[in-house]
């Protein structure tokens, strides 16, 4: 097998290891004669993925035992209608940071709920920069302060999080979930779709701390309420038993890599490598964010025109490097680099870089 | 590989040829160096897959144009919020069938949002039974009447459905879509969580009327909304890529085995074995449910007394027989033998059937 270099935003590279281990025990889970597929959602063994795959997660958080881990479907889209619904009490507003395509999501669909103040607002440069958090002015009574940590389209980066005193922050880490150390002290919900950093598509993890759930009104149907699922350690109803098994076997192989500490380590010397392509070539190449906020994820350049772009992307392509054209909503290059991509792969990324533009410049 | 005869409700068996199929192709899907669950949502390759899915699908029950299928999150469970929410205008109800558990959590729901008037409510036979559907009163200003097609835990299906008029049928058939030949029309919406029939646990497969769509509020959030699913064929967020992969390829396992017609002949003939079991050995076997409504996906019956039942389910257990066991909340022994269950897996419970009423009557 040619294995390729995947800069796909998500879903994106996993592990070799953890894939190798689904293939080889797909047809016959721990010799029980069938696939995890398969498996009963109440029987022992899968119990044994699911609480295995929270537990890892506790850990590789350090989680406090007032901290919930919960795998729901729907994907982070579906968030942004359940954490209004859960936690805005009427009469009360949240604030809200509005930094590229996701959170402007998030915040429309908070505001068909309740009432929500945005504390900053990246319009103006193009979402290309994010603000001091010390200088954000917020709101005391605010029911919580909604951040996305990443933005996987535009490519900025909160470096550190706000100190919000008493207001929870809610945080949408979908894109750099398990990227780096993170203390949980003053969050009170952080969710990501596991697509990127944690496994397949078809389950969203959820760390709620559970004073939160307090909030939960008994008037939203059963699926909606957060409350449903803590009860039942997310086991209400049938879960996505194959993303969370996979997710557990990820999170492993992230835990015997070194944990957070590995991922952040691993993230700084991948981005940092084609951050430095982009800079030694700087008359090629243009990083167009902020560098207080840069991703360490989703790197986004620009090159001297959409031609050059269009070439670079093909060219990559043929030498096995796919997944480098931007969203489409924001055009130019992207690459997507998660805890899967192996250094070799943004190494050689880097070396294509300085080829091309020596080649084009 | 032992492989076992697997009874369980759901997630269950499923074809070997697709378990195999997955597996051979897990590394490296169609040559692109790459799994599936690594692909881009985006991806010409994934398209496929999901248009695929949803093409084989309207190919089994031959829709017509003005039907969509859609591929969603969250189980059925979360079509118990989404229906009301979406298709039940404020001011109008809707007429509801209780006929065990799952209609019971459907109803629960609708009534938080709305009116729901019981047409039908089976508690007074332990819902045991149902309805003739021509003696039904129905609303003729109904938004919808919803019927659950069949009961997981009670082992009770519909046989024939309600002629409602004008009034849309909303049926969640999770537990026997894709089981038995279906005229559409009267429908206006069919829903099913995957893991019985058509695939693992992660996505719920709808097919939705398209005049229906006029009736959901601007005013829900996105993922609430079928508008938003409905205008991006279900790629308005990341879908749950691997679980809508295997529904395709079980769908077309089916289709391939000669679609619905042939789903119906096979389920006779499976439930036709294990009720024979129970009718030939009537002194130490019981159905209770009644013959007009009996369940061809889960045949549920009861032994003399809790500890025969505890002796057959394990003694099952130990000839590779699994998943016996009735649903912990009404007890007895249940057979789930959905479409993957081979022909000859219901010969061997028959057999044992009656092998352990000769040897414990």
């Amino acid at each position: 097998m040619n294995r390729i270099y995947n800069f796909n935003a998500g879903p994106c590279t996993l592990p070799l290891p953890v894939l190798e281990q689904v293939k080889e025990e797909f047809l016959d889970y721990q010799g029980k004669g069938m696939s995890i597929v398969e498996m009963s959602h109440r029987s022992k063994e899968y119990e044994d993925v699911q609480f295995g795959a929270a537990n890892i997660i506790r850990k590789l958080y350090a989680l406090p035992d007032n901290y919930k881990v919960l795998f729901l479907g729907g994907g982070a889209t579906m968030q942004f209608s359940m954490i209004p619904l859960n936690l805005l009490p009427e009469g009360r507003s949240c604030d809200f940071t509005v930094t590229g395509s996701w959170s402007s999501k998030a915040l429309d669909d908070t505001r068909k709920v309740g009432k929500a103040n945005v504390v900053f607002d990246g319009e103006k440069d193009n979402y290309m920069a994010l603000p001091d958090p010390a200088s954000l002015k917020l709101d005391p009574q605010a029911a919580y302060l909604h951040i996305t940590s990443n933005e996987t389209i535009g490519g900025v980066e909160w470096h550190s999080f706000p100190e919000s005193g008493d207001v929870p922050v809610i945080c949408d880490m979908s894109s750099d979930f398990a990227s780096r150390r993170l203390s949980i002290e003053g969050f009170g919900m952080i969710y990501a779709g596991a697509q990127k950093n944690a496994g397949p598509a078809g389950v969203t993890i959820i760390i709620l701390r559970d004073d939160l759930l307090e909030r939960c009104p008994d008037t939203l149907t059963a699926y909606l309420n957060y409350q449903t699922h803590a009860s039942k350690d997310s086991m209400y109803n049938t879960p996505p038993v194959f993303a969370v098994y996979m997710v557990k076997l990820v999170m492993e192989w992230l835990m015997n890599k070194g944990g957070l500490a590995a991922a952040e380590e691993m993230a700084a010397e991948r981005s940092g490598l084609v951050y430095s392509a982009i800079e030694k070539n700087s008359a090629f190449y243009r990083c167009p964010v902020a560098e207080n906020c840069r991703s360490k994820m989703n790197v986004v350049f620009r090159l001297p025109t959409e031609e050059l772009e269009k070439k670079f992307v093909a060219e990559a392509a043929a030498e096995d490097m796919i997944g480098l054209k931007g969203h489409r909503s924001v055009g130019g290059c992207r690459a997507s680099i998660y805890n899967a991509m192996p250094i070799a792969g943004t190494r050689a990324l880097a070396d294509f870089m300085d080829d091309f533009a020596a080649k084009n410049g």
